[in-house]
């Protein structure tokens, strides 16, 4: 540890110090609210020279939290066209180091790849294309679609097996999600007293979640987080990236298909390469609801917005038999219901068919009640259904850390957790949260993710109605994807 | 004028007095949000012997602004089973006077009859049934449609014309704006050059419509409204009756079926008895989305929520042939977008699949922000579309009457209107808003308008998008239903 290091630490004081750069260097790429939040973290629990740390950031915005945690703040837009020498510049020929990506609009694999050939270790929260591709006109929805470049990632990994290690997408959801669906896991065989051993390969995970008859989960959420400032009209707010929303929001919905799905959902489509994990459906995740539930709220709708872990999980979990035939597989998608105002944003957006001119995303401090409770829904199993994951206030994310609201938190916490099992675990090549230790990593999460519960319920997705429209069911499974699209 | 009347009037000086009861003997039945606003209107523009006013309401919450107003209060629930003896109690054989009805639960149909058989005049603002209705698990979608009871409310009135004047269905929607077309058809005459006469008959109007060449309208809302108060979870808020909302936000979306219309909804249904100027969609009206277009806003999203002008205009606005053949009819429907509390609360609703247990209408002082734009959008013209109607701001609201937002006093002064008209015209028999004298009402109402303006705009329903997922479009008529309903 140099001197300055040591110093710092000191201001810092109390909190465990998890992981140690060495002295190399640490470039963070985007400093909006999860960049913002992130910072007191790694403070707090990395240990590393503040001299060679560079946030790369077009806005000054919040240039003044830079200068106050006396990191350098490199004020450049990263394009296609520079960010190779951008980073090069950073990093001199040999130079040891991480790359953290938290920005919009800079390609997840091109920087990937940069760091990968670098030999930096690198992670990202969202597998994010350069500008212009969300909202491309003249591309079909097909081309918008998560899979094939998942797929296409997945060869690379192999191809690169060993270098440096990549954490592509990996923060509360995806990242975090991973995690808590282990643990939820082994929860649930000893709920149920199955008398396996813990799981240590993939595949004697994939056949846990098979043994213990999950047919699917929902990455299900919901943000209750509220101002007294009421939204303006044309206004999208968010609790997070309002950017980050819409862009996902009008990708077509995809989803991890489970092998005990009957029937797919109108619009819906198989791939016809690859293990086929996944479905896409022709129709914005923002408009695609379903039935789901969570603890104090309890039945609620949530969107089907295209994620990471929507893919990862069920391709992870996923049981073959001899022939590479999936045996077993579960359904997996978000079912995300997001802050008021964002439901409300979402709303207009679809009505102005305009991207929004203004944009604000609600501050820990603008926050006066709420929560974001965020977890897994495993369903279809002995207990019928159970949902496990973080319910953090806003009220205990402003006293655990600053510069973040609640949703923040979980994401930052994710981030830190993943920094962290990145430099025990140097050469793991590219890697997906599935494939990380989930103990380790949510032991370094917890203490920012309030109370971490599990709910039983007896809540299935045609339990309630209060009207009596015709629907599509299928009464002899409540647990089949077509029960739980609100249609 | 006995002396109490006149020293109640000397009260609310510098209002006109429009008509009188004539001592008279006046009923209100229902004192919720619409109640309460119609109360200072009478007092300051009807002239009535406030010994004789009665407020039937079951609820003692809004007790004392009755006493402060030297109203009865007749603390009673109406029943089917002691409605008869109730109202029959409050009228001696042969006295005069008149009901005005503005509960919920109380089913207009028998009130009606009541009191054309008493001989008495009447007003509702809504068709409303005995309790049990809405919700009931053992009806069918087709059973809940309003277009039977209709075409048979219809044959009463052709039965019993020439009684005492019975307005079924009068506030601001509908009401108001069957008026409000009429004006706006004479505007758009104008603004067209259209030299014909101004109508004085239905089958003028009608052709004035077809000459024109509106294919349709919409009654196109936007409440902006806002409290700094967020909306608690699982609380349904609403800037008026929150019951009345979600009771026909949860029936069958209906409207008015125009004969340009080349392809029926999904869902959608035809009837194959009567005029058959309207359709049904079994599904929701709170979940069949239109896009629409306001002032201020511009293109936004409405909900097709039934409502008695969807149906009474464009059987008033239709042209039969020889034959009684339709030649021409307009397409009519709300396109409502409630206030944001209620957007929320209508979304929460469909995830729970329960009825709220909380529930709150937004008072005027509440209200923070925002205004109620209501009007008819009338398109397919040679002017594209003309939205005409009333843009009132709770602030203007408050500053005009007492105990109600701006949504309450848009239906409030329409109720007013109805009783002047109705005094004005003792024996119409049974009547709706679009057989009234458009220009006399508006007259007695507009004062509590605020802004009532006429705005053209070049939009239509496939002029935007933000993203190219694939819809079934009619790109040679873009005024089609196919185009307006966001699927």
């Amino acid at each position: 540890m140099s001197n300055q290091t040591r110093q710092f630490k000191e201001k810092v004081a109390g909190y465990p110090v998890h992981a140690s750069l060495d002295g190399g260097i640490l470039v963070l790429i985007g400093f909006g609210s999860i960049g913002r939040g992130v910072l007191p973290l790694i403070e707090r629990h990395i240990d590393y020279d503040p001299a060679k740390f560079t946030v790369i950031e077009p806005s000054d915005e919040f240039a003044h939290i830079l200068k106050k945690h006396g990191v350098r703040h490199l004020q450049v837009a990263l394009t296609e066209a520079n960010y190779v020498d951008v980073i090069k510049g950073l990093f001199p020929d040999g130079s040891k180091g991480m790359i953290v990506n938290l920005s919009v609009d800079v390609d997840s694999g091109d920087m990937m790849e940069l760091a990968h050939n670098l030999g930096l270790p690198y992670v990202d929260t969202v597998y994010e294309p350069w500008p212009g591709w969300y909202f491309n006109p003249d591309m079909e929805s097909i081309e918008r679609c998560s899979y094939p470049d998942r797929e296409e990632l997945k060869n690379t990994a192999k191809e690169r097996e060993g270098g440096p290690t990549c954490v592509t997408c990996c923060g509360a959801n995806p990242g975090m999600v991973s995690w808590l669906m282990k643990e939820a896991l082994l929860i649930l065989a000893k709920d149920t007293g199955y008398e396996g051993a813990t799981p240590k390969t993939r595949d004697e995970w994939a056949r846990l979640a098979m043994d213990l008859g999950v047919k699917g989960l929902h990455i299900a959420e919901r943000d209750t987080q509220v101002s007294n400032r009421p939204k303006g009209v044309g206004e999208f707010v968010n609790t997070w990236s309002v950017d980050g929303l819409f862009n996902e929001g009008f990708l077509p919905a995809e989803l991890g298909w489970g092998t005990h799905e009957k029937k797919l959902p109108p619009h819906g489509h198989k791939w016809d390469f690859g293990p086929g994990y996944a479905i896409w459906i022709d129709k914005p995740g923002g408009e695609t609801l379903v039935r789901t539930w969570v603890p104090g709220v309890g039945p609620q709708l949530g969107f089907v917005i295209v994620h990471e872990e929507s893919l990862s999980i069920p391709d992870y979990f996923t049981v073959e038999d001899d022939d590479g035939k999936a045996l077993y597989r579960p359904t997996c998608h978000y079912a995300y219901h997001p802050c008021n105002d964002a439901i409300l944003s979402m709303h207009e957006i679809r009505g102005t068919c305009q991207l929004p001119e203004k944009k604000h995303i609600l501050t820990a401090e603008e926050i006066v009640s709420g929560s974001d409770d965020l977890g897994v829904l495993l369903y279809g199993h002995a207990k019928g259904a159970m949902w496990y994951g973080t319910r953090l206030s806003n009220d205990e994310a402003v006293k655990l850390a600053p510069y973040q609201n609640a949703t923040g938190l979980q994401v930052t916490s994710g981030v830190l957790a993943a920094m962290v099992w990145i430099i025990e675990n140097p050469n793991q090549g590219i890697v997906w949260a599935d494939q990380m230790d989930h103990a380790r990593c949510l032991e370094v999460q917890k203490p920012y993710l309030g109370r971490v519960e599990c709910h039983y319920t007896d809540w299935t997705p045609i339990a309630h109605r209060i009207t009596n429209f015709p629907e599509e069911r299928d009464e002899e499974d409540p647990w089949q994807f077509t029960n739980f699209l609100a249609k």
